[in-house]
């Protein structure tokens, strides 16, 4: 049997931050992990630092049996987290060692074992239809059965406040049972979700002294307050707590393990992850969210890509005086970043730190500065929205402000796309471009999955040969927001690309009423991007061999990659 | 002067919902409210019955300005709030009287002002540069002279708990200030967002001891407790409570109006909105949403899509036993519904539950519900979702379950679509359809904005003529989402189109590599769809007139009206 306490958290055993992505994550609407994203997921939370990851229900479900078996075969090695079997008490009426769901438990060979009980009366009766002695008896052998073969067992007790607050002495009778029959942790769980703080606090409190039982919980976000009962209840005595990543989960979802880990650190000061590993959370958090392929909330707490982002035109002037007044913690601490939005409501103030984040001095150009916003208001008055599309933003700025004009590798002449739904059904794409380029007229067609994919396939094709980095720039990803149109107009589509070059990523914006034309739009500022990133590294190097300056131009060419990455990052 | 107090809520003036989206929610990364969008959330809010809106800062933002002139002039009559104007303490060294921006908000005619101050003393010295006693001399001041000028007026204390921590003292002397000189209530403003509920009740609690003021609360969510915070200070003794649309706001964000009233209602029996008003917050939380411009969080707290939605097989078969058990509050208190997703992990159970819902009853075809399930599944492993698509769901369950097979009413025989980028620089679409419908076969071609607006109209003019109810539907709304491939392969596109005959609205869904495919395909169910209700409602009369049952056959028509808006209001 392999270890049963998570390795390497300052607090070791003495407090269990316990995440169920994959199995109650994954009743959120929209997820379905194959085995692959399981262990993907499993890797990544071990990685940060929990302690405990619940891997799904072997037995019950036929995807986390098979998980469990390849884990138990060597596929999965987990250096601080330890594995956790969910599963149910012993069938009502059945022998505990005839119960083939408690037989999988075992087989999963899990070091622990969660098992959920029904804590409120009114479920044990009407949905288990048992009386509360057999309920009891079900958790006391349950329980026993597994720590007599040599398993750590936690018990969820589900439904436990409404239970108490209903029948408090069935509730307690549940988990005495469990914690007497050898249960480590009992668990109280706001199944349901309809806790608010201060009750959950005084619940925890009571039943603590009431019981001397060690106690976790598990929030559901129904009030919208799943993370504050979850730290609340911390406060209040408990030293184990439920989560799942980004709040995945059934309904509103659960508590938000990146929210809590980071008011666990940053407000409780309990360094509940290994050394240096909150800095993992927002990576973390983002790398989750695209193995459940579900678009990162921008303004989640902490992690969210605007969690520390300011729009406003008064906040942008006072933060050049001290950031750490209008943040509530340095964003360093959870691997933010601190950004400043370029919108209409923001000044030039605004806009020069935005330029000075992206390598273009603009403060010494007022110029240039007020032409510049004058364009960007005028663009995202027209759906254009640069807050997350820097890298056309630096197009922007640059051709305002730079002395040597920013200019595209390539001109397009014009391009046309057919696609067709023929008679046999087959649906097939086709693009021709006819552009200019290095002094040639290049025209070439390409087929692809869809009119985008066709484009960029036959720029591509009139392109090669002609720039010698182009096969190193790949389209990563592909965003599509149809943004309704004022009354009487139509709406139009915003397109953002997100390129990558295996080194650095950066997002470009397109729009138009025409997706391909929108998509076109941001293919092409992709590119045009990528070539003044070449045309930088070698105005560095030439600097470097004529002023014989190589450190200075070193700097530069540093300073320059660094604005790229921090710009990429977001 | 009009009324400073709020109508139509059992609380009267004794409790405050004071909405802030115009203003602070306006921050939020992507929103841009035009004026006319600015009176549509005002009218919103005010048939929600909330007590006070504050429209925005006149003076300071030439929209805002705007605004208030307009409501003023007649543009806006409040039935139930009262309108607010935002505005600064006057600046440091100008008397009250000489100071432009206090004079906008006496011009903007708004009966109540609420006034920013600050109230930590970092802030005071190093953004204000002023001592405190000139900062308290400036609430003092502008306090005074608007209430001598017969207005109400609030203050907003910003940082004052990171204040109250850092300086007791001085936080306490600038609310008191506010008080003595006629503020009617001193909200303290958690303006980072990094408190904790227990502490904030702790604090409201000790300032309302020390001070006796009347005290509001203002919270931002950047520890993802600001719904909780919030009504931690409400049971700690505010009784003013600042909130934004669906938590819009800077970072990330603020209390969200629509789960705090939810809370106060449900949960704390406070009846904070008129008689009735509660049913209306789901409804009212989706149309801001629109008007926004971002798509629901269908996970939010009480009134998101899927906030009484369930998926897991275990919960579906027990909500049969009473519905109650498993959620925290009856959904139709809030104005929405309870769900049963059907996904992978559902079972026959789920999917003869929704199918009830969707007026198919598959209880007594066990084969039917069976092969039904074996299609969704695999269309789901294919990227097809039918959780937001019930009109596509319920075409795939009457096509297993009905006695009378479902027909499209055309067959489409093939189709291209023509995208052109012109040396002019021009960007047209054309489509051309071919299609047999009403025994004959018909090609149609016609120009559109982008390919599917192209492919619409084609279709659109084809089958004029023969679908007499063609011109009724329409298209609501259109959006996109890029599925990333599995490793190796491509991705795919999913379509949601949303139709509407002015009567309903209903969701069909589309999938497949080429965007303008899976457009296409959730066109056609639209038209497949309305057409099979138009046939159930001729049904409906046929039946009437043979069978002479009036009464049962109006009672049969009725329900499926009734489902149809059921599965339309998700």
């Amino acid at each position: 049997m392999s270890r049963t306490e998570p390795a390497g958290t300052p607090l070791g055993d003495r407090f269990h931050l316990y995440d169920t992505t994959l199995r109650d994550g994954a009743q959120r609407e929209g997820i379905s992990y194959s085995i692959a994203d399981k262990f993907a997921v499993a890797r990544l939370l071990d990685d940060l630092g929990v302690g405990f990851i619940e891997g799904g229900w072997p037995g019950a479900m036929p995807k986390d049996t098979e998980f469990f078996a390849r884990a138990a075969a060597g596929e999965l090695t987990l250096r601080h987290a330890v594995l956790v079997a969910f599963g149910s008490t012993r069938r009502a009426g059945l022998s505990v060692t005839e119960d083939p769901q408690v037989r999988a438990l075992l087989d999963s060979q899990a070091p622990v074992v969660t098992l959920v009980a029904k804590s409120d009366v009114r479920h044990i009766e009407r949905a288990l239809r048992v009386d509360v002695d057999e309920a009891c008896a079900m958790v006391r052998d349950t329980v026993s059965f597994l720590v007599s073969e040599g398993r750590r067992v936690f018990v969820d007790a589900e439904h436990f406040f409404d239970g108490y607050a209903h029948d408090p002495d069935t509730a307690l009778r549940v988990i005495d049972a469990a914690g007497q029959a050898g249960a480590d942790v009992v668990v109280l769980c706001d199944t349901n979700g309809g806790q608010l703080p201060l009750g959950i606090a005084e619940t925890v409190r009571e039943v603590a002294d009431r019981t001397g039982l060690r106690l976790g919980i598990h929030c559901q976000d129904d009030t919208g307050c799943a993370v504050a009962n979850s730290i609340a209840a911390v406060q209040a005595g408990a030293t184990h707590v439920q989560c799942t990543a980004n709040g995945y989960g059934e309904r509103a979802g659960n508590a938000d393990l990146f929210v809590v880990a980071g008011n666990l650190v940053a407000k409780l000061g309990m360094p509940v992850l290994p050394e240096g590993r909150a800095a993992e959370l927002t990576r973390t958090a983002h790398a989750l969210a695209e193995i459940a392929n579900i678009a990162p909330d921008t303004h989640q707490a902490y992690v969210g890509a605007s969690a520390f982002a300011h729009k406003a035109g008064l906040h942008a002037s006072a933060i050049k005086v001290d950031p750490l007044l209008y943040n509530h913690i340095d964003p360093a601490v959870v691997g933010n970043d601190m950004r400043v939005l370029v919108t209409e409501m923001a000044g030039r103030a605004s806009l020069e730190l935005k330029g000075a984040q992206l390598g273009v001095d603009l403060a010494d150009k007022p110029e240039a500065a007020s032409s510049a916003l004058k364009k960007v208001k005028a663009l995202e008055a027209e759906g254009w929205s640069f807050e997350a599309a820097d890298a056309s933003l630096e197009l922007l700025l640059r051709a305002e402000a730079d002395d040597v004009p920013v200019e595209a590798p390539f001109r397009l002449e014009s391009y046309r796309v057919v696609l067709e739904h023929r008679v046999d059904g087959e649906v097939v794409s086709e693009a021709t471009v006819k552009v200019h380029v290095g002094g040639e007229r290049v025209i070439a067609t390409a087929e692809g999955n869809g009119p985008v994919h066709a484009l960029d396939a036959a720029l591509r094709q009139a392109l090669r040969g002609h720039l010698s980095w182009l096969d190193s720039v790949e389209l990563a990803d592909y965003k599509v927001r149809i943004l309704a149109g004022k009354p009487g107009t139509d709406a139009v589509t915003r397109v953002l690309v997100e390129s990558s070059d295996g080194e650095r990523t950066w997002t470009t914006v397109g729009v138009h009423a025409n997706i391909v034309e929108a998509s076109w739009m941001a293919l092409c500022d992709a590119l045009v991007h990528k070539s003044l990133r070449m045309r930088d590294a070698n105005d560095a190097d030439t600097a470097t061999q004529v002023a014989d300056t190589t450190a200075q131009a070193a700097d530069t060419a540093a300073q320059v990659a660094r604005g790229a990455d921090a710009s990429a990052s977001r």
